[in-house]
């Protein structure tokens, strides 16, 4: 156990860094400085003075400096009238401002850490020394309280780990997202795009993307299937009383486009497919015999999301959900969440992601629905979760108002956590909608509704994919599973035969006829990440062989075209 | 051949209506009556007398009365004032409001049969003899002049045809088309619903629909693959500069939905995908090598279309194209056009559409894009129907402005035409976009590109399938295969056993264990169109056998399960 939280000691590394600067740039002007999730940042104003990212390091030198002389960080609490001289004498009008912020009756407190006094709430390690090791990383603008009218100022990113060691396996990891980064290897691997004339946030899926896509959606319908699933569609417009009757156009107006309008009436795209599965609902009587209804679709939805807050396949405008609703008896809740939680995990597996940790969502204070409904389904829950095994967290009060839910969060390759599954009640639309059955007592009940995704979004899930993989997608899902490379011009002929044949049994596969060396070829299919690599020269020719690598394993020389299909098979119909 | 052509036979039925009209109704007033695709009509005002359905028996009969008599149609020409003043006489005003419609210096031309005096330009059958056989069909209201504004006059309907025979065969064929109905079909069998509250003309697949839908695009995704097309996946909504380079928002305008706006940016759900692949072509540069391009997306996509032209599935507000794109080089425009056509007349083979007939449009007088690439499509579109050996027919300057196409017609069960798939060029969006190729010379071309869809939209598609099929479909789309019912409760276990096993070999299967008589499950698997039928009495659990009722063969006798599912498996991999 570390002697300081991780928010401690980053925020008291904001402290070094803004201590730091003031000796390098005294008429420097400070906003604040708050610890992040992956460390810390300050706001300046450096007034005319442009900073640029090769300042860092000298910056990173004082902060080394001011760090070994273990200057202690003391508080000192000041009247109001007090810490408005003081702020006002050193001419920071930015904290002046803050300052205002801070409610009547309750303390200001300031830190001290050599030169630098800093309006702030703490707490804060003893020393400069306490810090174990930090880096800093970026600087942006950004705008004075967020606001775009306010005037620009400089953000100083950096980070902070409680010893060197730690830092150095973030910074690897850092490195490694890099080179792993969706949104670079879509581009190489000429994957999908997002085009400024289409539209900030909507993605483009190119013929290798759309491939894997389907591929995704091929085997998510499958398993849906197979899992007493069945498949909707529904339109991606609707009448704004459908909207109200839900409710989105109360709660959620903010997240939806403007109204189109069609014959006087305003239609909205959605987003959220959950309106339409209910229409079907009640598009008959329905009774207990036929329930549960387990009705998925992959829904694609549009949400308003700021164009600052767009990143690639990760949070974008439009995307589609893995939808499914589960409606049923309160007999059936408990082994049909216990079903969609294994459903879950089954498909993590087959993704390859094996770190898998839950978080429970429970009743808050605000909520609509029957108490004892809550409660049955929070025991569901958790009853599924301590079946399966997996670890989880509890956020009391922490649901919607409308129900308490599961989240699932999945760690990639690279250690890094995802938020995707999500299995969550829904006391609001039943009531809503006013759905019902016609029980075994011949009387109409309000059935439980259950809202789930298993990717969360395609779009999303296919960023982590590429992010976990690196781009290099097991052979079942990889667009071109071979590239065949002929030597010279005198194997064309015999590899066009073994790609044929490779295509009519059904794999994909390329044959680089070009006139390029073999290194060079061998680098491009390397670089496309095809999972293996068919080269063949005169010695393979004549023993009717190919010598055969692997992304994976390298060499694994020379084999005829039965036993490499065989082998590519194997892979292929168990998802390795 | 018949002595007088069709729409002359309907038409002179429209004017010997008007006749027998006028004598039971002295005072009614006329506007117009032409012919139709099916039959005829006549605008007509009757005051405030109600016209029913029972009243057109009584107008048959007078008819017949007057036909009997043999009247002849007499063409008389008047001049304008004497046209006027006739009319006036007559006090009819819509009349003489149509005979100022007349531009001057036309002939004004009158049509007398008995006392049944028009304004009309003919021509008509020699006497009320020739008008072979007739049938009033329907009364419904008709606003003059189609205007909302104007009074509404009493439109009745009918047909007419050379001979009983010819009328006989035609009412049978709108008998069994009534009995088809998709709409009706689609409730029946719980298939679709459009629901008023999310919006007319919007579709909402219920389960069995969906089903069924998968199951087509299942199919058509995977000889998409095989013919060596790629599958893209793009946004439903695009920004305006998008549908402004396109040209949509010059001249398509009226059948797309009001704009969104997004960050003061409007944006327009998409009319067409096109646009969207040509974004994804433009996404970098492009070389011959990797031409042709065949890229296919079942995109939805949102037209306006008038409430009052709504029919079901047939003519929506929001369908699925399975749409595609070819771009391609000048070599290469032949043999695409070839593989496509061939590509369509394999799919319609595989629905069981036996009669199809292509319909070529060529170059209209106004016309964008090179007259030689005019004349190169055309000719492309020629040789491919002649290779495939299609009845067709062309319409000389009928294409639309940006490039020739083939439409398809196919013939259905019950003989009625429908067109579905499109080979279209365009000479426009490739010039709008500034697309182009780099060339074995190294030197930028401008490619080629074709529009095709194969089924057309899906929705309509799968209207036009559940009428052909009358809802019966063949194994391989049916959402249920099999209806075991077990006789008496003795057999449940026996039945859900070989549910069980049914299931785990992938077949689509329910067990029927209500407590009804055998009877009335026989009658209820029939109503549901479940294609077999494995009927369980004491009999077939001595024996352990099932006794197989076809829905197309009716009764095969007992059969153990194994032999039941090498039939049924042969049905589905043949697509029977």
């Amino acid at each position: 156990m570390a002697k300081f939280a991780l928010e401690t000691i980053r925020h008291s590394a904001s402290h070094l860094m803004a201590a730091a600067i003031l000796e390098l740039y005294p008429d420097v002007k400070f906003d604040i400085g708050p610890s992040t999730e992956d460390g810390f940042y300050y706001d300046f104003d450096f007034g005319t003075t442009k900073l640029t990212t090769e300042d860092l390091e000298k910056i990173e030198a004082k902060m080394t400096e001011i760090a070994d002389k273990k200057l202690p960080f003391e508080r000192i609490e000041l009247s109001r009238e007090e810490a408005l001289k003081l702020l006002s004498e050193k001419k920071q009008n930015f904290k002046v401002e803050r300052l205002a912020d801070i409610p009547e009756g309750e303390a200001i407190s300031f830190y001290r850490c050599g030169k630098f006094i800093d309006l702030c709430r703490g707490p804060h390690v003893d020393n400069t020394g306490d810090i174990g090791a930090f880096k800093l990383t970026s600087i942006a603008g950004s705008y004075y309280r967020g606001k775009e009218s306010n005037p620009m100022l400089t953000r100083i990113y950096g980070t902070a780990f409680a010893d060197k060691k730690e830092l150095k396996a973030y910074l690897m990891q850092i490195e490694e997202a890099k080179k792993r980064d969706h949104r670079r290897l879509g581009k190489d691997l000429d994957l999908f795009s997002i085009s400024e004339t289409v539209g900030p946030g909507l993605v483009l899926w190119h013929p290798r993307g759309g491939f894997i896509r389907n591929t995704l959606e091929t085997f998510w319908r499958k398993e849906h299937y197979e899992n007493g699933y069945d498949l909707l569609y529904t339109p991606h417009i609707g009448r704004s009383n459908l909207w109200e009757t839900s409710g989105h156009l109360g709660f959620y107006k903010d997240s939806m486009y403007s109204p189109m309008e069609i014959d006087e009436i305003d239609y909205f795209a959605k987003p959220m497919n959950c309106p339409f599965h209910i229409e079907v609902y009640k598009s008959r009587v329905r009774s207990y015999r036929e329930l549960p209804c387990r009705w998925a679709e992959l829904g694609t939805v549009y949400r308003y999301e700021k164009s600052g807050v767009l990143h690639g396949l990760m949070r974008v405008r439009g995307f589609t959900q893995d939808d499914a609703h589960i409606i049923c008896t309160p007999e059936q809740i408990e082994s049909e969440i216990e079903d969609v939680l294994n459903f879950c995990l089954h498909i993590w597996k087959t993704f390859q992601f094996k770190e898998i940790k839950a978080y429970l969502s429970t009743r808050p204070e605000k909520a609509v629905g029957d108490p004892a409904r809550w409660e049955q389904a929070q025991k569901s829950l958790v009853n599924a979760i301590e079946k399966s095994g997996l670890a989880y967290e509890v956020d009391e009060g922490g649901g919607a108002f409308y129900g308490p839910k599961i989240d699932l969060k999945v760690k990639d390759a690279i250690g890094r956590e995802w938020q995707t599954s999500t299995i969550q009640f829904d006391f609001n639309l039943p009531e809503r909608f006013q759905i019902n059955y016609i029980g075994e007592d011949g009387q109409r009940h309000q059935p439980y509704m259950v809202h789930r995704a298993l990717f969360g979004s395609l779009e999303r899930f296919f960023g982590i994919l590429i992010e976990h993989f690196a781009g290099a997608f097991p052979a079942w899902l990889a667009p071109e599973q071979i590239r065949m490379i002929p030597i010279t011009e005198k194997q064309h002929e015999y590899c066009l035969n073994a790609t044929r044949e490779l295509k009519k049994a059904g794999f994909r596969v390329e044959c680089d006829t070009r006139s390029e060396s073999m290194g060079a070829k061998i680098k491009d299919a390397r670089m496309q990440r095809v999972p293996f690599m068919a080269v063949v020269g005169e010695k393979e020719m004549q023993s009717n062989t190919f010598a055969i690598r692997s992304r994976r394993e390298d060499q694994l020389g020379q084999m005829d075209l039965a036993t490499f299909m065989k082998k590519l098979q194997n892979e292929v119909d168990n998802k390795l």
